[in-house]
């Protein structure tokens, strides 16, 4: 299968926050982020793959700024990496206060593992993705490391398992 | 600060899903299981700090087995871990089906990192979680696992941006 | 038509509630009670007679404190009584304050009346419920008397009418 | 405290069903009826006492035809009866469907028991309500029927309990 | 095609505005209101043309006095002009204090054109429609200026076009 | 007061329809796009006159595109004129494909009249916009077109009446 260049399906959504949007502390509901985060992961990693994907994992998700009511979101999103038939995206959100008083803050970042699928859910290829530029290789790269925790993560807690009873 | 039994703050929510949670492939948004879970996380949290709490990461979320709309989903969350100030709180996700044709099926499970803050935000400390039971201290081990290597990680990540650069 | 036990369709639901349920006095909007009520009996009702039933009435729903939020409410539901095609389904619902500084409130009640239906909406028979315990006996025992008062009630109405015109 | 017209509150809210508002079955959620009537009653209440109410029952609410999406729901509210403290409000639910192929259709009907209250949520006496017409007047009759058979079957449940244990 | 009257398809709707209404400065959001103007004029022009209309342009909308939290709303809409295959429908936005304190107030006017179309999206033609009143034919009158402003509006643009660059 | 450039209040948002932004033909409510032009417009004005402005008028929104659900929606909304006290900003939505199957899409415009308010909600005054650009200027001069049009409609509907009753 021929690779497909990162631009071919980055995409950013922006979005005014509003009363509706908060937490019982008066600020923007992470809720409101995590749905966020996972439409956007889904539109961009259905065009890298041309057709439907599932979430199969938030690998990672920081909150790092408090985002107040009025606050414009705007959420940056693109594949990362590819495997056979996954694929990370990472997301990155910025908010301007509402009068852009000071620079845009990076209030959250993630990365959502999804998983190409037929019509009757089992996983099939995808592209690879090609990156467009250092930065992009650099964001594989982070990726790579994220999924090699991953899994020595994942065999560490077995492992603990199986010798902590 | 003396000690406080996970039981103290542990919770389950359970909700009736419907057509409105749907994604576009007709079962249940990712994003509709993520806002049950941080509100959950933060409930919990709020009762075992006694106070306020912020969200600070999703350690991990995991999506099993897709949910389909009249599944009655449960949501079980307690503390697993408690540091000098923050606090992991897990969420298994389970999901009956609406006849109950089938025994309830695991559907995803969550790690959710929180700060205990006072009314301006600092961090402020928290009672240690005392595990109630074999089970409670298998998953304060494994809350230790992931923490070692998302400081891994991220210490990984760091390292490559210099060389990489 | 075999009887069936209370205890295989007996449910609960719990639900945080937040900011987008209030009324316009600050406390937990009583329709918000009602429709997680109303939903909540529609799963109970349809588990026991398996497959689907409506709504035909709710007999009586009574509120007796106000619910703030970020209390967690409870809902505890079962089929108290069946006839040839109707079930009454309790519902009672409590609240614990977000800290349980106090123990869990019952802070609502009601009692919903259901017919089952086959898929042109007419009625079809249910099983006799089973009650399970002395309580569930007690729960049975209530739902006739309401179900004799409400049937002697439209009596009394339909004789005003002729008398009183 | 001097009496108050019927049509000094009364009041007719209509509204357009959508794809948002349906149960499982592709019809009206009965929730959403539920949550139009105690909004409705709320209001018609306050205008008649005068300041805050807050709803203590729904004496009975009853579904006759199921709803359709598009249909215009019309609710019509008025006081039918007052006590010392409290009010009950009757909803009447018609429906027209959207090419008015049919002439409206009585939908559903509730009775909502309200009690007036200061702003300390103590209840304070509301003025009587003076029937503007013998429909009026029969309403009142009904109300008073209804308030009898509620405080008789009180009494019997009560009473079966004592027996009955 | 014969004509049909204005009165067979007007239509009024009326809402109890709550908390989650508002904007940002605590009164109710325009887009409230917009959503409701074209929910309502859909339903109205569907009724005159029997079948289904698409919204083409919404003319004009005016806002003239902010609505509050706690108001009720009433909007009522009438095909006030046909052409061949389309329909421009008036709404006239009124609201009533909560405690009809003061007389209702006239908060917001709009007219909304709309075709008729058939199963294909393609325009089909629709009955004239024949004013019942003096009112009405004011009405008409009205829409047809503003249709003849529309269109010089849109000449002179182009034409403004053309001589610019 | 100095004047201030179209680019420093000009914002773009972008969104994913989903299946609850349907009306009953199954594709985008317009009732959903005119709400986010209320809330953008809003955002674009307060910008620009760094403070609160109300939305007085919608002048025009077209819809020339139905919108479906999976497609990503981008508003792109400036200053595009700018009165003692009023200000009208535009709005150009256009909508891609899910799949990008075929070039963006330009579904639907609106001309929105805000006016800065200062805390008492009395007009004030707001900085000139100075265009960016030719486009901008062109903009600009057919928001005076426009301007033109709407007080000449409206002298000649009032003369109408006078003349006509």
């Amino acid at each position: 299968m021929s690779g497909k260049p990162t631009a071919a399906s980055r995409l950013t959504i922006s979005r005014i926050t509003d009363d509706h949007d908060t937490n019982l502390m008066g600020t923007v509901h992470g809720g409101v982020l995590m749905k966020l985060v996972d439409s956007l992961a889904g539109v961009v990693s259905a065009r890298h793959c041309e057709g439907p994907s599932v979430t199969v994992a938030v690998d990672e998700m920081v909150f790092l700024v408090p985002v107040r009511v009025g606050d414009v979101l705007h959420l940056h999103a693109q594949v990362n990496w590819t495997g056979n038939t996954s694929m990370e995206v990472g997301v990155r959100v910025t908010a301007d206060r509402w009068d852009r008083s000071v620079p845009a803050v990076h209030v959250a970042s993630a990365y959502v593992v999804l998983v190409a699928v037929d019509h009757d859910g089992r996983p099939r290829p995808v592209p690879p993705v090609v990156p467009d530029s250092a930065e992009d290789r650099r964001r594989r790269a982070e990726a790579e490391i994220r999924r090699t925790h991953r899994l020595a993560r994942s065999r560490a807690i077995v492992a603990s398992r199986t010798v902590g009873v």
